[in-house]
C-alpha cells in the first residue's frame, strides 16, 4: 500500500500495509519512522527500484529480515548466509 | 555528519559518518539506502527529533542495534528487554 502523505510530521503516512514479500533486489531504500505525536504506530516505508513506495508491517518477521538483509548485505555476501532474524 | 545531498538517486549522500551514539529518544526516523549505481556503499541516515540529519555507519554494531530497537520498540516495551542484535 502506498503512503498516504509525504508530511509525516503531522500524521500517520500508512493507512494499510502491504503483506506481500518484496524481493531485496527490488528495494532501493527503507525508511523506519518511530511512533510519536504525529502517529501512534511505527511505520516502515519501502522505496522500490521502480519508484513506487509501499508501506510494510513493522511487526512482520519478513520485514525485520528485510531490514537485517539491507544492513547486513555486504557481510552476508562474504559469509554467504543471511543474518539471523 | 549531515548528508551532503537530498538527491540520493545521483550520488552518495554521506561523505563521512557519525560515530557518536544517538540515544533512541532523539530519533524520529532512520533511512536505510541500499548500495547501487548511485553509490557503492549502503547508507544509513538518521532524522533526529530536532530536525537534524546525520549519517551513521551501517557497519557499526550500535547502528544495527538502533535499527532493531526502532523496529522492536513496542515488543521490547512489553517484554522489557531489547531484541538481540
Amino acid at each position: 500500500m502506498p503512503p498516504i502523505s509525504r508530511d509525516y510530521n503531522n500524521r500517520c503516512r500508512c493507512l494499510q500495509v502491504e503483506s506481500r514479500i518484496i524481493p531485496p533486489d527490488n528495494l532501493k531504500s527503507i525508511k523506519l519512522i518511530t511512533e510519536g505525536p504525529h502517529c501512534p504506530e511505527k511505520e516502515v516505508i519501502a522505496n522500490l527500484v521502480n519508484g513506487a513506495k509501499v508501506c510494510l508491517n513493522p511487526k512482520s518477521t519478513w520485514v525485520k529480515k528485510l531490514v537485517h538483509f539491507v544492513l547486513g548485505k555486504q557481510l552476508s555476501r562474504k559469509q554467504a548466509t543471511l543474518p539471523k532474524a
